[in-house]
């Protein structure tokens, strides 16, 4: 499996899917870029994501929030003050690591596996103490002389005012959902929804983490996709609610291809589990590096709203539109990495297959839906042909690429490893009867397609 | 017009396209959070773009890279030197205001027009000097007592990691152009592109700036779409590169109906224009307020490549696969404010009818493509058709809104207010005959439409 991370990895650079963050200057530690078939594949991956939680519901709203938010939205959510990580230090070497992923390493070597505790969450004393009875050593020089583990807070501090002596403290936000929380209010004004009913967005989110550096797994900056989703639990059993979205969820990431046996649920450790949460369960996929958090299902209470409510002196209560009933909804809240569906589907796609390597995308995600290829390069007409039927395929909102260099065989190998479904070639026949080769990326099969049946063909 | 500006403004309020950012908690100035039908229609104008500029082309290529970048970007780029605002402070009252915008105020009080001299880019002391000899006044207290003009740097500050003693100095992207330029050699590498070709990323980008507060005209973080087209200089003549760029940039606009008599084209002066850029157009819309910036085209010439190049120690030519020569191409920039394009877009659509208030957005940017009515409730035959309708329009990629609330009238008229361009409505014909009436947004005709044509009709 490792072996297979390096060759994802490495594809991913030689193709043009994500590229590491300010390269030509040494880099920028966990920080990446999306490259070419990266942004094509982001894309892709988001707009099935809105089409199928938001604009495929009528009960769900979207919105689109500021990083940037008044700090007070973070001190009442609680994030300034325990929103952090365990830090420990040693002291031999000045190695700095996180205490909780120290102690899992060393778990994963002692007892062979990656799937133990997870100690994320679990107090500084504690961890201290285990790391202090196992003499767990330091990585890095194999001393055993650790600094107490300290907690550290995620967020990113900035700025709002250029003249030093204005300046006032903000955050990049560390998470999405308060966007949402905040905005309750005006979606309950203009949108005038009846519950249970749901307010979603994507986006980024920020959080000043050391990590494993598993590529893109955990990064400072990356995009999340989340959605409350607001109930009365006197008129809806919270446990209900949550299975609900645990197979909704299921049922997007099943959709776009991934293997059932790459996934798991795992339900939080009270520990584990956040400080607004009464329950929550990851879907852990399994990645090169074991089975790990792709999304989280996290029952939020009330929490979230009361407190908003409290803190800002604003009343975000709903009134029952046949009760005249006021309450304070309860909420159901789903939120999925997309970076690491991005991880997930490239993981779950990378196949050999002889000489060929073939990413098995599903065609709503693969950067490219089709490639089109004129035969040869010298030959007016075809590359006109090609042209024109490149055209009438962007023309019908496909995303197409166009490869007119080296032999057609390899051109196809090309294709295969970032993973496009199709390819056309046009050719000297086109010209007589305008038909067009297609060939499959899966099953290699190449199928004679008239032009005018093309679109429907790829669909 | 400012009227005008003013219903713009309360229409985005009331019916959830923008929303003031962390509102409850008396909000974060000009900061603002897209509402439900804002985030849609920002959507569809990104969606738009994409599809004109980079999935259309086979000579522009995507990207997708971070907002935090190494500070040696910056450095390197000039921006921590030289991207600033020049400030000045009454010392009475101690308002403090940028410079620029105090004489273009004043201007246009004493000359009655916004369209005089732009002082953006004035040296402190030339604007320090026009202020002093004109006695322009505080707006504020009415006093003439000035500071000097001060230079104050745009770029947001943050610091990547936890532990205090060693946190190190960051920056929010201030444009998206330099992830381009620090990626050139990556996608070089990757997709092999052959000159002239470009490198296109939207997304975030923010400025610590004083603003005037337009409302969504200038925030902190804004929504930017930008490409860099690298071209020989050899090959191609700069200033035909330059009007072909300037003519697509109007050709998207214009494709989205926005009115000719809007859009002004205005050349930098020599002050005016950033310091990387030898030639520089705007092209003006024209806002509640005047003609204001919405897009610039710049000729880079070689500067940013060149200028990492020597920062970085890499090498960032372009071979040139016939003559195998080494070049540093020279670059064309168009640069896309798309909050300005919203702006603009609503601006452009708005208008009275009697008592209708129609927002005429075109349909690909519409939040909603068509609103689907159950002309009933209380008919469960009815409201099962309509969400049948409902999902298979969803189904066919278009955004649909639901509305059952209310007489059709009613409905139509708050269709017509939020821009949907159809209204469907299932009655009892349509359990007899499967047909739908469709009612047209600028015409406010009625048809009456099969089912199974209605995505056709639609489109």
């Amino acid at each position: 499996m490792e072996n297979l991370n390096q060759k994802i990895i490495s594809l991913c650079k030689r193709r043009g899917f994500v590229f590491p963050g300010s390269e030509i200057y040494g880099g920028l530690a966990n920080v990446y870029d999306f490259g070419p078939l990266g942004a094509e594949m982001l894309r892709n991956i988001v707009d099935s994501w809105w089409k199928f939680f938001v604009r495929g519901r009528p009960d769900i709203i979207g919105l689109d929030t500021s990083i940037l938010m008044s700090p007070k939205v973070w001190e009442a959510s609680g994030h300034t003050a325990s929103f952090a990580d365990v830090m420990i230090d040693c002291k031999d070497c000045g190695q700095r690591t996180r205490a909780d992923q120290l102690i899992e390493t060393w778990e994963s070597g002692e007892f062979g596996t990656a799937d133990g505790r997870i100690w994320d969450g679990v107090p500084p004393e504690e961890m201290g103490k285990y790391i202090e009875e196992r003499e767990i050593k330091c990585p890095n020089c194999g001393s055993f002389n650790w600094t107490k583990p300290r907690k550290f807070n995620l967020l990113f501090e900035t700025h709002i005012g250029i003249v030093p002596e204005d300046k006032s403290l903000s955050y990049l936000r560390g998470e999405i959902a308060q966007g949402m929380f905040v905005n309750f209010k005006n979606v309950l004004g203009t949108m005038r929804p009846k519950l249970p009913f749901g307010i979603a967005q994507a986006g980024k989110a920020f959080r000043n983490e050391i990590t494993l550096g598993n590529f893109i797994f955990r990064t400072l900056e990356f995009n999340l996709a989340e959605f409350e989703y607001f109930f009365n639990p006197n008129e809806q059993e919270w446990e209900k609610v949550f299975d609900y979205w645990k197979e909704e969820m299921r049922t997007w990431i099943l959709s776009l291809g991934v293997d059932e046996k790459r996934l798991r649920y795992r339900l939080h450790t009270d520990e584990e589990r956040s400080f607004y949460s009464s329950k929550t369960e990851d879907l852990d996929f399994e990645f090169p590096f074991g089975f790990k958090e792709m999304f989280g299902l996290a029952y939020r209470t009330d929490y979230d709203l009361k407190n908003h409510m409290e803190k800002s002196g604003e009343d975000l209560r709903y009134t029952d539109p046949n009760t005249g009933e006021k309450i304070i909804p309860h909420v159901m809240e789903p939120t999925f990495g997309l970076n690491r569906v991005f991880y997930a589907l490239l993981t779950n796609g990378y196949t050999e297959d002889g000489e060929r390597v073939v990413l098995k995308l599903h065609p709503d995600i693969a950067p490219y839906r089709v490639a089109v290829f004129p035969l040869v390069r010298n030959k007016p007409e075809i590359v006109a042909k090609a042209k024109e039927v490149f055209d009438g395929l962007v023309k019908q909102g496909l995303s197409v690429d166009w490869d007119d260099r080296g032999n057609i065989g390899k051109r196809y190998l090309s294709q295969d490893e970032i993973g496009t479904p199709y390819c056309v070639t046009i050719d000297y026949q086109t010209l007589e009867d305008d038909s067009v080769t297609v060939r499959d990326r899966d099953t290699t099969k190449q199928d004679r397609v008239k032009i005018t049946e093309l679109f429907e063909h790829l669909k």
